[in-house]
């Protein structure tokens, strides 16, 4: 142990932690170690490098508070939130998939009734969405709990503005026959946060920070396993690259443009707006 | 792009950097992104790991501030750090060793002529080192920076008691036959600070949190390599175990302890004092 190398410290590191009773802390702490150290040997990370690495960190945790989220944000943009979710998540042909939860959702957003204005005065197109949810059998999930959340036509959610109200979020819940209507503003795509730490690491690498358009919905209901995903604006020029590698083309939808006059919900609109059809499938719990 | 699976999504990551000149950004992101995939598809990440995950790492990130530097604690913990220094110090075998910097280090610390008492009032049995700073060909190194700092008896740094003037820190001067003297106390063996999220990590994983007595020492000088290390003391109990990875045989020094009398700078300490002789050598600049 007095004369540990760069090769023999990753064993060293691993048998501090033989005490440990929870095996499967001590797996995934012992694989973290095993990568971490195979990475810094592999590229001969530079002091200097250590230190950036160190500051960059820091930096990223210091940048979070209750309404900022650099962390996730980072693990969005190198994949590691995309990667979890996919191996989460059985993808069986029917059912809905599902994409990155985002570092935007909030809870205890509004609970609103069926074909409320979720938009809280955002700005923007208004977009009329009109949802069922069933289960892979085909039959509707009554009255399962919907949270929405989407950015405004400016491309920033409630929570980016200081002090502001919520906007462009709601809590709904499916009726009887699993469906789910709302009005809110159609959506457009916008860059992540790019004035801390992750921003930062987009610039230097060259990386563009753009989503495409897309609307959040978390279902939960039941005997169902939650469903966490987001439909995305089918034409958006940002779907082969989001910044998050968050789309799959079984999440596009299509955000139809309509001229001024009687939309969905009966009203008569002066200006254009949108409509979203779309059909989530619940996977079963526990399979 | 638009249906990359929890295999494909590491490509997809890489193939985003395909822009970014800097080749050696680069290579040290492409690796880190290969291999945190790599650990999260070993594991099996589930989504409750990721979320505790990226909580660690957030209030790891908040728990630094000018006096506490959680990361490099974390880096030390997981032996990082040693890794990092093992390989960028070539070991001839006449240079003195290196090992980690620690989190305690202040820059600008007070600067003191030799032979100067640098505990500024730490509480602790004095402690008398005397040293030589030499390059491999033994040739005396005049007028190096030594930088010193070193924890009370009762195991904290200065920076670690709100409030407190500089104790136990100092900046010497090698005299021109490379000789270095002055008077601390006597090192402690101490746990790092376990009030934060490495803490609970050790806890987590059974391990301590001790590390065995130490003077830090960071000497810099013309036309050589700056030396980062620590001398331990002979004979503690954690010589084997230290928390961070940082004990080299070679830094191990005879903290001899004297009765009351006189000491070597010619004063009669009416208590029990320690003694402490070690030569540094210095490896050539840039080789």
């Amino acid at each position: 142990m007095r004369n540990i190398d760069e090769h023999t410290i990753t064993a060293a590191v691993l048998e501090r932690m033989a005490g440990c009773e929870d095996a499967r802390l001590k797996e995934v702490m012992s694989a973290l170690v095993r990568h971490l150290h195979d990475f810094a040997r592999e590229v001969k990370l530079t002091e200097a490098e250590w230190s950036a690495g160190i500051e960059f960190l820091t930096a990223t945790g210091q940048k979070c508070d209750a309404q900022r989220q650099e962390f996730i944000l980072l693990s969005d943009t190198l994949g590691l939130s995309m990667l979890t979710v996919a191996m989460n998540h059985a993808k069986s042909p029917q059912a809905t998939e599902a994409t990155v939860f985002g570092p935007f959702h909030v809870a205890g957003a509004p609970q609103l009734p069926l074909g409320s204005d979720i938009s809280g005065g955002a700005v923007g197109e208004p977009l009329f969405v009109q949802a069922t949810v069933r289960g892979r059998g085909g039959e509707p999930v009554a009255d399962a709990v919907v949270d929405v959340w989407e950015a405004d036509a400016e491309g920033f959610y409630d929570v980016q503005r200081p002090g502001a109200q919520p906007q462009g979020r709601a809590v709904l819940r499916t009726n009887a026959e699993g469906r789910l209507w709302f009005r809110g503003v159609a959506p457009v795509a916008y860059p992540i946060p790019t004035d801390g730490p992750v921003g930062a690491m987009l610039r230097a690498t060259r990386r563009h920070p753009w989503r495409p358009a897309h609307v959040h919905f978390m279902i939960q209901a039941p005997g169902y396993e939650t469903l966490i995903t987001h439909v995305f604006r089918e034409g958006d020029p940002y779907l082969d690259s989001d910044a998050v590698f968050g789309v799959r083309s079984s999440l596009i939808g299509d955000f139809a443009q309509h001229a001024a006059g009687r939309a969905p919900d009966g009203s008569v609109q002066e200006a254009p707006f949108h409509t979203l059809e779309f059909a989530f499938v619940l996977e079963p719990a526990g399979v």
